[in-house]
């Protein structure tokens, strides 16, 4: 890939300072709020029916994550996203367990609906789970290839229209037709929590200064998979993992960023 | 005790990783996950009385932590803490607050007597509150002696059926017969907000692999109290213990385990 | 500034280690508890409608919030605030993202109506939002220079009878007539999220020990600046800076506090 595009991207995210807007779940506000603030990002987290599309009209990008998800915040996000696609801002979808429960899936189902997310971002078995919600057969396996996952997700991509993007140790990033992959991070980020959050989020900022929206989310996992990498060097166990991963963003620079980008 | 079985539940958490679905408090949702994660289990978080049901039907354990309460959150609790009884798994309380107010009083004595919880866990004042709540009499001490609330914690565990913990400096588990003890952990611990919540979420865990309860809970508290003290040797403050704390349980050999553990 | 009373101060905190109640936001209350914590206090986390009000009965000072607002949650700050008032305890406000939203400013306007808080502390922007508000005229410029923003706090202060806390680069503390300024603090404390709610935490723990309100806010945004900047010696990124933060707020020496503090 290119490698200049890469870059560029990460400058201007931190020229910008992007608002993103998150409606996010309770466990990981905190981490992904930091996770923001260092790539160079303004995060903001609102949630009250009363305010989330005010909110939305201020912000260059909408991060929709269902993780604790419960009725009256079911709501805050259709709104919210409603109101980011009729303005033409980018709306990220990560679908916490989706096909965990049937209220998680109907709750999928909504959002992808009315929402009409630009971007889907998910582990494999969450992108098999809403592939076969919207397709249909194919049963979802407890191991799960990333070749599976990415055949659903190119259905998925193809049936929504949005991009999708398949976390895992090679992140896949689709549009249905293009695939686009990415080989950076560490196995010790799937030991501290809310990492895939994260990575929703960032993903949120870069969309919301680069209107490829493909070339945004492949950066966005670029740029977590290096600081991962960087992170999982230092660290001795997933709690110092979590606060280098944010220094690793924070100190990122063009240089190493190029220089480790295994994306393709 | 036999640290042959201590070191076989830590081997079995790592191998089985239980899905421990909490229904938890606010404060600690973070680092509640990330010690689960850090030991070997699987955290889920999820609350929306629409699913608490369907999300007990795939776990392993339930833990009720009663932090951040309000209405709609306790209607979830009781719901899955009933689904969890019939479906037979442990349900594991964590009275946190009990005493504090008379809502707070309400709320635990009705998750005790609708989620029959299999294990109580708290500190010395909110055991001694829940007894004087079931018993009567013996007022509620600023000061409170480890005997008095091993007297209050025992008749707890008649009344309810529960084995109770009891944390402090030195921690006690009785099923109201038997008493064990644990003389593991650093006074840092108490420092670090939630601490007491993430050993629920660990006892969860060992719940969730040895039906052996007072072992269960009693093993969960001495890795606690092991990780505790690794951590405490690293730390500089209550900010780097957390931290280290996580990287203590995910690292801890069963040799340092069983070298280290006070229990009996 | 009189030194000796800002020792007094700290050690006054340790000492009684105030019952700090906060009804605060989701992102921010793991990382407040654990300040209050560290510094010496004793945080409690309570907002159902159903027990704030016997929460404060037995809390030494109120912090209320609005970062992730909604319906409910105000309910109770009302509650809380109004029970405080009542009790004569210290009420402390954080107008969080005031003027971002209509909905944000109809509740700090109800906030400040009905608690009457005695101390409100906010960034530049949100105070002068506030003091728009309550006044009239003067749009909010996106860059804002501390001198609009202190005309603002000071109308703010004499409009509601409040203590007015100003963060920035330099600190403001204002009643309306006497002015006070802290100059310590380390610009990676803005890369921390949350920071501004640490600080109006660590205000309510000063406000619950030192009826002089000015003389207490202006200690704890002394120590607050003074921890930030010994932990900024050390970070290496917003990530490590989070945690030697509460760690140098708990091993903050008096000797230390007098020698580094620059207020005025």
């Amino acid at each position: 890939m290119d490698k200049t595009k890469l870059i560029a991207d990460l400058k201007l995210v931190r020229e910008k300072a992007p608002l993103v807007h998150s409606i996010t779940n309770y466990v990981v506000m905190n981490s992904t709020a930091n996770a923001l603030l260092a790539i160079g990002a303004s995060p903001v987290m609102a949630h009250a029916i009363e305010e989330v599309e005010d909110m939305v009209a201020v912000a260059l990008s909408l991060v929709i994550n269902m993780g604790t998800l419960s009725e009256k915040w079911v709501e805050s996000m259709l709104l919210a996203g409603n109101a980011a696609r009729e303005k033409g801002i980018p709306v990220v979808f990560d679908p916490v367990g989706a096909g965990a429960t049937p209220y998680r899936n109907r709750v999928a189902a909504s959002i992808i609906s009315v929402c009409k997310p630009s971007i889907i971002r998910g582990n494999a078995s969450e992108i098999m789970s809403l592939a076969k919600g919207t397709a249909s057969t194919k049963g979802v396996d407890s191991t799960i290839s990333s070749n599976s996952a990415l055949d659903a997700g190119t259905r998925l991509a193809r049936e929504t229209g949005a991009i999708v993007v398949i976390s895992g140790k090679e992140d896949f990033i689709t549009d249905g037709k293009i695939v686009r992959s990415v080989r950076n991070g560490s196995a010790l980020m799937s030991k501290v929590t809310g990492m895939g959050c994260t990575a929703s989020a960032i993903v949120g900022a870069f969309a919301a200064v680069n209107s490829d929206l493909v070339e945004a989310a492949t950066h966005a996992m670029t740029v977590m998979g290096v600081a991962g990498e960087l992170a999982a060097q230092k660290a001795e166990g997933p709690g110092t993992m979590q606060l280098y991963f944010l220094d690793a963003l924070y100190n990122l620079t063009p240089e190493v960023l190029a220089q480790r980008a295994q994306n393709g």
